[in-house]
């Protein structure tokens, strides 16, 4: 540990010695950071993340530190040049961008503060993944997760929200293996800023935290100092209940995955089957968040999927009414036959008959452009499109690869034992084929036969399921090859 | 359903249709009531109150009202008059009691309101048992759930208060088969006073409602108002919360019910076994829980085991330090032996030669005063004192009887195959001595020479554990029995 620098009295030396033992504990263990690795930390230059940079440094993390202009206010390039400085200081690595948050904002029907977050992280990422780095370590405080709970709480929110902010948590949207940290989530603000103040150093108050809104500087002005006045201790008490829910939320996330397990019979695209009577024996809460996941596989993009969806499908699944279907959401449609319960696209006909195979042995030539017929009416195609095709609305039986990174003539094929790929999102890492066929609920009876395209031996797009990481479309793509399956109607 | 009497426009009548329709749903399946069996609803002569008697009686269900009068006031003599004339009107059946409900606080170092509280559930259970009613129904409506959720975040709680109110739970305390039940927990205060109004109900506004504290007016009328002013919707969302939340904590309570199962060695009287490995192999929500149940189990009585104890205990059953022990909450000790973790009383040594064994078909004769002595140093002992013996302090090693119930002379021995006895606080139920074995967590091999002590051939007294209720000690007994195993220093 290095001694502070400037004067100082022996209590808030004292006081100093404490801090970076508490926070060395809370990077150890609460964040598992690994002193010999890289970190980046994101740096604003408001107190926090000064606190941040200077403490964590001061303890021998390897700090990389990362500053996003959000070119928001005239004076945020001075801040980039402060933040800046204080790395040079120190002899840091610093990495630094600037968007125009409000172009991207307008582009992507985000408000400035989404735009602003997408942004910023996307950057903070970046430089990890670049760098190496084993997390992204940011500034939040006991006493941001304070006003974030009672956020949650106002706005509605299970145990997902009132839980907070973890110490460390992997943010699949991020990045998929680098984790987001929070040393500092243990210690209140007035311990932060008295930090800077007897350390010297000089955060930008009004630094662009764009996550400080109206609503947060309301609660944190007006709501919190009048809970204080029914209880003195509520901002403790809040923080205390936060840790106990993180810990339920734990449990309950590995009774969900079991139950999941227990009941899932299969996952099909466009089709989710579960044992009707094993769902139904279940206490509600695994019900409910059963049901959740299955409409959210058919339905990842759908964010809060609502309590009375839930509810009303539960209760359909108990009694199902005459007409054996209901409505769900977003063209889901919910099924009864027998034990089985099916969550389903419309129009997708539950059960073995909707499954492509490929007979065994046969490898077809799939030309681009072209296409390719197999099993009981189903259409392999390839076609060919410009960069600037739309995409947006693509299904799982289509898949859009760069097409200079693929040959000319593919190959449509079922699995060969010990087959692997690299499944998007997955940052490139690559899977066994029989591993992601059960993490994505295909029933064993179906892997064998499933159409698989390959190019150059390896494999390209698992029809129904995955892209391959090797294959996919980047900023840099020219041109496009869109692949297709459909089944014509016999 | 009775058609409602008085005038009436289309409006308020079609209002008053939906409201029993919603309340017969909520009665019979929230509520799980039986329309055939009677039901005992506590009717303070408040708005909640007058609506459940009156609604509950046109839907047709057997309403027994039950009044208490807490005496705190002038004028309660003249509201227990006014249900009692409502109750007349409708030919229900009609109970109340009147009790000095600030005696009782003085005595029991009580608040007024928990004294009022007491008082008032025991009579409404007594009432219950008396007549063999299915459930006690109280008028807790969505309102008092909003601020109950309200009032247990600002205390400090973790799911089970954040839970609320369920429309159906067993109240251990007050009975242990007879449920309490709130038909109108869905229900908002303005529908509820709107259906008085509507069908000329004159409620007591003041009726003494000791629920009604200084702490959750304030909630009322000061902290919801602010609160929908962040989210107008603040008490809907609220109350979905505690819903979602209730089943949750039902997921949680299975999944600790089976890692209590899996993880306990054995709970002798003054100390529990924990397998220590599988503990810390469990995710901390569970770890917590685990640790809560071994200490609530030593200390039936102790509310609220504090969030640090549990905290100290985990980390010191991950770390355990040189000392090998850590003094956890009144006397109790936590200690670390290999793989497994004890919870005892200071002065208990865990392991085999703490258990008092009866060699196998010996059968010893204990007077009253006397001793008998057995196995490894025991010694069972029997003295005789007034009824104004202090016995609050009594440890798990001895038991009060009342003197004249029980013989003379009293018979020590082990147990033999299919006995049975009256476990204290069952009500008098009868279970069977193996079941209470499983129950209780004694292991299997002390079982067969637990000792016990007989009276007529009775089970009067498991030593460690239970007293039978046909022995316990009322109100009336004249004289009393203290019974004590000790072991003898060797």
């Amino acid at each position: 540990m290095e001694i502070p620098t400037g004067s100082y009295d022996y209590t808030s030396y004292n006081k100093f010695v404490d801090f970076l033992d508490q926070l060395r504990q809370s990077a150890l263990h609460g964040c598992q950071l690994d002193p010999a690795i890289s970190l980046v930390a994101g740096i604003s230059g408001g107190p926090d993340s000064l606190c941040l940079l200077d403490s964590l440094h001061r303890l021998g993390f390897r700090v990389i530190v990362a500053h996003f202009d959000h070119a928001l206010r005239p004076e945020s390039g001075a801040e980039a040049a402060l933040v800046s400085e204080m790395a040079a200081q120190r002899g840091l690595p610093f990495a630094t961008a600037r968007e125009d948050v409000t172009a991207f904002a307008r582009e992507q029907h985000l408000s400035i503060e989404e735009a602003a977050r997408t942004l910023r992280y996307r950057f903070l990422f970046g430089v990890a993944r670049r760098v190496g780095a084993q997390a992204v370590a940011v500034g939040h405080n006991a006493d941001d997760q304070v006003e974030t709970v009672l956020m949650h709480l106002l706005r509605g929110s299970g145990l997902a929200g009132l839980k907070g902010m973890s110490s460390r948590s992997l943010q699949e949207g991020w990045d998929t293996s680098i984790p987001l940290v929070r040393p500092l989530l243990d210690f209140w603000r007035v311990q932060i800023e008295e930090y800077c103040r007897d350390q010297g150093l000089s955060p930008v108050q009004d630094a662009s935290n764009q996550d400080t809104t109206y609503f947060r500087n309301r609660l944190r002005h007006e709501l919190i100092p009048l809970l204080q006045d029914y209880n003195p201790q509520v901002k403790q008490v809040l923080r205390r209940t936060a840790n106990v829910l993180a810990g339920d939320a734990e449990v309950l996330a590995s009774a969900s995955a079991q139950a999941w397990e227990d009941l899932l019979e299969e996952f099909l695209p466009g089709a989710c089957a579960l044992k009707a009577d094993g769902l139904l024996a279940l206490p509600v809460g695994l019900q409910r968040m059963v049901m959740r996941r299955a409409i959210a596989g058919l339905r990842p993009g759908l964010r809060d999927i609502d309590f009375d969806t839930i509810e009303r499908a539960l209760a359909f699944a108990a009694r199902p009414s005459r007409s054996r279907s209901l409505d769900l959401v977003q063209g889901l449609t919910l099924l009864r036959d027998g034990n089985h319960l099916f969550v389903t696209e419309a129009g997708v006909v539950p059960g073995d008959a909707g499954r492509p195979q490929v007979p065994d042995g046969l490898v077809l030539s799939l030309e681009i452009p072209g296409q390719v017929i197999f099993g009981d009416g189903w259409v392999l195609r390839a076609e060919r499109y410009e960069a600037d095709a739309d995409y947006s609305a693509a299904g799982v039986w289509e898949a859009w690869l760069d097409a200079e990174k693929i040959d000319a003539t593919l190959e449509v094929c079922a699995s060969s034992p010990g087959e692997r790929f690299q499944p998007l999102g997955m940052n490139g890492r690559s899977q066994k084929l029989s591993d992601f066929w059960i993490n994505v609920g295909l029933p064993r009876r179906a892997r064998r036969g499933w159409p698989l395209v390959f190019s150059s031996g390896q494999v390209a797009w698992v029809p129904g399921y995955r892209l391959d990481h090797r294959f996919r479309v980047g900023e840099t793509s020219k041109r496009l090859v869109r692949l297709s399956l459909i089944k014509n109607p016999a």
